[in-house]
């Protein structure tokens, strides 16, 4: 009973070299990457047993997603191969005021398609303890929300523990149908992840004081939310990520995780950005971490914090960070000094 | 009257630096490319006014095919914006006994998703003197099939010259499909350009004593083809690359133009292979600007097969060479000095 | 009545990549740029009909300016082909307290050896409501003095607007000289664009209580400026882009706009620099496009600062930004958030 | 029992882009391998349970090699970590007339240093039915000859067959040295893998009528020296791989597979290199899964000398192909067309 | 008399491109460095004659270091060549909160073997008056302590004036060995160059209300440090870096010259870091070259920290600036606008 | 007395990557040669003192070519700075059918500006027993005409050795121009070095039986020529190089010395371009070794040939081989074999 399940869609990523456009691109960056995965890919790299489910074309794309995973130690042995094509996304990477932009080419996908009968429902679910799935998985197709309903049911069966980061998608769904699949999921989480946004754009829950646009994060209101969350859904844990987009070369960077013992805040790092995409994938991941290991909910808070702001001083979606490093940052001072 | 009008797809071309295969990229080079787009930037790149007909998806990744066209000197005003996704290919380019592979992952292009109505059919076709396809166009949807035959129609009527390129994709169309579709546009064309394989796949016409897997190609037998061609469909003008592949890395290139005034072979080249995509493309666009320059047939075949051998010497889709390069070489030795 | 022509230089810029110094490279970024050429890609970019006039070398890299010039949808029809060389300038960028470095390498170019009968006066002029220049044309060299004065006597014989940067370049010319010859042209000028140290150097007219390089700016100074120049010259409106250089890396951008109905400033940009240069020509083809399109001139001011901070964080002199991203940022926060 | 172990040490390997030399180098290619990892890595590729067995330092160059290897689909949870170093070697592609250089920087690597007490003897030994090495582990140091002698007296007692690649190297030991030692091996081995050359070197055993340097085999040479050391060693299968090194850009490439049933040449390729480096490794394991699946010797051979013909044409100690290519390749005509 | 002598070791230097992690890396961008080698090529840079003496393998890899510091145009004709290897150093780029992290690979490096039998002493010697070292060298081997020992003897013998650059690493010895060998080589020194780190960990000595960690650095206490050391060691000047770790991208950066005549601390710098490796040996030469030069100490202290401040904001270990951008930087206010 | 001096312009070489056109680059390569600077790395990698006298800008172009020239072991210190620019080349690299082409830049360089007086005569002809020079020095200008005559007046003078590569180069000179102003320099000349082309351009005198289009070259006509040219005007030794382009990706190459003695053809060795360009002065290179290590006729012209077929397998202008790298071709197989 060691293993953590992460289901949900891995997609290709491309982007051109360094702050360029994708009009001026004559070369791409390519990695892999999606919420799901980039959670699998941190537990990994902190030492856990991970394994990501999910569906790939049985081409050499898809061999790329599996070489991917698998050379960071993701167990991808249960992933069936099929349908039509991987999902990619182009990303650009902003600077100062020009924020980065995502153009999404992800629909028709494989995992968009998957039915449980594809997989070994057995096999993928022995020795299992953790199941983290996001709502992006739900929001692609009535297939996949199908697929995951299935899937919770049978984590809940089995006395699994569940984690679900909101994560909304505005190009995947509507706000309504959002939160009438996602309130329809809730009863299944143990762990909520998310970020003010996501929250009200979901559940139509929304901190008082704050304002995302201008990045005023009140810590009170999120209090709030996630009280009403506990109250609502009968979670345990909500846990917020906090960034304060000063631009898009630096933001700020905290969390607060709010359980029914109380409201825990972290401290706060301003970042210089280097990628800033797969931060709240790294959020998540440190959250997990933390409660597997019994962490108390302060050093958690303070865990995933970190591990997410290291995340975004590293280039792609996957958090190559190790357990003493996040460590380090979370009981150090993030000076940034050279470690020879 | 002095444009000429290609119709097709274009996609967005992602390939490993040098020999890498897929699994091996962590960058692709980045180009744009299709058979009937590249016939354009060739015509274009000769010093004709040469128009580009699709339809490409309203975000930065058509607006970067839009940008390459038009580079080149490709009218694109013309295309309509919309729809769901530019199409993509993957390529891995082959040496010595790996031959090159394509992954496509084109489905669901806007262009497959074309209808007349969005086009301004009569703007469209103004000045328009020469209206070139291939077997691609209609093999990608129903929608594009009824399309192009909407098109070849209005061109019949206009009297514009059609010239076709067989194309035939087995992963688009079964040959029974293929051959029933490309049979009944055969009405409308004037030039047909293909290669063995396709005249076997799709008409069932083959060349007797040559042998494909081998690269034996025998020239009597092509004009044998030719010849029943010509008689079965009305064409005036039937023009063959011939290819031997000798290996990835090294072919032989030579062609055959076919007419009712008998038939003209070309010289031989042997090539080293750097790009041998898109050299089908070039030997067409060659073919249809010797005979708007009315060349005479035997100059019209050996400056089609000297440009689509230059073409293989070329990365990218877009044979990107001049004019003058091509009668040097077609008149030439093609000993390959340095130009000082 | 619907073309903006832009008169001037285009040269290859060849970059070190990254932060790396000339002596350092062995690769060289390949870009193409110059003031006016930039204005007119701003222009293009942006929607409006923009053609750009020079002269360039008949030649491969001439070709490959325009091809560049032709993929942003600038009009190259009318630059005259011949003579020696295309212009060239080295960077470096710089960071921290380390500046850019530019090492020029233009004389004798194509363009500084034109003569207007090699261009074609009344085709070029056909349909141009607005023409760009700026100081550096005149200062290339007597040809080029002499060939933009002579289109400026053109223009305003046919009521066309006409725009000016002031550029000085304190390499091409002396003080006294630009100071003589700008003088002269500001008859046919109507919108003067232009910075506090270019003002000083070529008109000797300067804002009181600013010193450039502490990057101190008063707006109160530019006003005072501003309306000395126009009842000096009779130009209709002044704009000044305001740069407070804290370092190569951050830079305070700002400007404002002067007319007779008062003194317009922007808000404040602090820009995390990722290329600054033709951040001033951005500026330019700004103001231009808030005039034409009858912005109010608070409007045109907001969004001449607004789309010249964007460039900064572009690699390359040209500004390849929409017009929604300009006015979201100008209308916005800039707070740079993703989007997806 | 389905594993098959392979032991030996990993390199990283750095080398010039392109056919740059290591003088010019301001880049270099970065990959992994060395000859028993090669031969773990093809075998993982073909859908085989392979596990490498090596010691790798405990630093973030010794977790690369892991993530390259486990990339691949090799098992890795064997490997101790600990020691000084990863040994490098630093590689330049020749061309034509200039040969390709090896600099080894290999000295003092964990893997030298091994001990048996260090592994997990019983768990790294479970399932395993064939263990493979080469001559290249016991020149190493005394401590790798000791360990793999340990190895070896382990694997002869569980009855699991052994493969041994005799792979000379002389920077690393003597020819006394090598033959002695080797002779005491060849008492476990149950197949061999050489070329002529290291047969001569380490045996002295040489073929009548052929000369290396001048890159001219005698196939039938090549069975008597097989005839001898099946003889003198007792062992199953000796297997030759037989290069004729034309230029440092064009090779023949065949193989001879000798067993008491007789010898079995396979068809030649003329390959136009482009990396021959672990050329020998991939035919060692086409030896290896040619037996494993029960091929017939012919085919078996056949099997392995297509699979190194396409290794020298990837980028890469690693030999990237799938079995389908491989089976192709061998049945087929090897023209290199474009699979599509 | 016009030499500067520097001892020591050169490495490569391996670093993945940009902010990539090396287990991300699949090209490593080449360089070399060495805390005497650097210092060697900023001083030849200024126009000093620079000689480096080390030993260098009789490889490709030696060669290339030598052409490296060729290029430069440091002297090279005084090293020995032979011995094992080159060392490396693995390098990877921090940002924000995650510091920069270097891999050693240096042990059994050539020069750690050196023996002054290999080198021609009076040769080295002819010409020289000022001999650099710094703490690394006795602490590789007891070779390279011998030597240095030797060097220094003969130095203070002929008059030569001796700097040292304390440079203590923590990975090559003991604060305890490091202490009792720096202090008994102490008697050479004329001119000691520190942080306050190496002060405290090799002499035990340490500035009194100040936090390395935290980034505080009191003026007052180095003061108070250089008398103690002056004191104690009899050397003419005291130089210290003071280095601000605000985090991996920001740093703040000033120094303090200490003599009899009293503390001269300098202005200082925000530094957006490009490559902060390097930055200690940059100040080093600053203070040399000041002294050399008999500049005042404020003189010298103002550009020892603007030549390191300019270091830091250029890739690789060199300072290759010029002596006019230094100048112009300690002169002027470091705002970092464009050189044209 | 054991300098050779070289004297001539060195140029700043500007190439896309791989097989890219100019019109495809958005990076060049950067390397800088010139056929006498060419000559001079060639003669310093194989470890004689060579000197290089041109005349290059005071910026940092002209810096980096000094470092790069500097980084080889070629002496600079007598290269006075000044003047306007350094020359540029432009140049694709061609395959197959389609040729390379270089688009020179080159006019208005601070060497094609020289004046005698700019450099210390005394000193520059301190040591040197060797000069050479070419045809493309006194093409370039009067100035160098008038610079190149003064310093072989001087040479002659003194009794040092003068050999001479013809280089025709047409864009530079007419043939007739040419023709006399070598004519006269060739009383100062004692070896001179061309090839077939360039003697029939220069000189008018032509091989029978021979067509460099064709790529058929006569031995016995080239003694034919030699014999000719000994008689007029009085040279030592004449030696060939013989290019026979079967394609820009494959030539032939060998050559021939002439002398008093007799004629020395050499083998020949059928190449695999890696980069053409400098094989000529590689061979010139060539050639001086040998006479200057009285090597005989026939070891003199093995060595120069192999030396510059070595060369075609390297990137750039320069022969970065050894000397034992050229003996072991010139005495060996040329068969390409790793040397590890």
């Amino acid at each position: 009973m060691s293993k953590i399940l992460t289901v949900g869609e891995i997609m290709m990523r491309l982007q051109p070299e360094g702050y360029k456009r994708l009009v001026q691109a004559d070369k791409f960056d390519v990695c892999f990457g999606g919420a799901e995965a980039n959670v699998a890919v941190s537990l990994a790299s902190l030492g856990l047993d991970a394994s990501f489910l999910s569906k790939l074309p049985d081409n050499l794309i898809g061999d790329s997603a599996i070489k991917s995973l698998r050379s960071f130690g993701v167990d991808t042995s249960n992933i069936p191969r099929g349908g039509e094509r991987l999902g990619i996304y182009f990303c650009e990477k902003g600077a100062a005021q020009r924020g980065s932009v995502v153009v999404y080419d992800r629909r028709y996908s494989s995992f968009s398609d998957i039915d449980v009968k594809e997989i070994d429902l057995e096999k993928t679910f022995t020795d299992v303890y953790w199941l983290h799935f996001t709502g992006i998985t739900p929001a692609l197709s009535e297939k996949t929300e199908k697929f995951i309903t299935t899937l919770l049911k049978q984590a809940k069966e089995m006395g699994i523990k569940v984690s679900c980061d909101l994560n909304y998608r505005k190009k995947l769904w509507s706000r309504e149908k959002a939160g009438k699949v996602m309130t329809s999921l809730m009863q299944y989480v143990d762990v909520l992840i998310s970020n003010e946004e996501d929250c009200k754009d979901v559940f139509g829950i929304e901190a008082k004081g704050s304002s995302i646009e201008k990045g005023e994060l009140s810590k009170q209101g999120y209090s709030e939310i996630a009280s009403e969350i506990i109250k609502k859904f009968g979670v345990k844990a909500v846990a917020f990520s906090l960034r304060e987009s000063i631009s898009a070369s630096i933001n700020g960077w905290s969390g607060i995780l709010c359980t029914e013992e109380g409201s825990f805040p972290s401290k706060k790092y301003n970042i210089n950005i280097v990628d800033r995409i797969g931060g709240g994938d790294s959020f998540a991941a440190g959250i997990i971490y933390g409660l597997i290991k019994d962490f108390s909910y302060q050093k958690t808070i303070e865990f995933a914090v970190a591990a997410s702001a290291l995340k975004q001083t590293i280039e792609g979606d996957f958090n190559l960070v190790s357990l003493k490093e996040i460590e380090d940052l979370a009981l150090g001072t993030g000076s940034g000094r050279v470690s020879r």
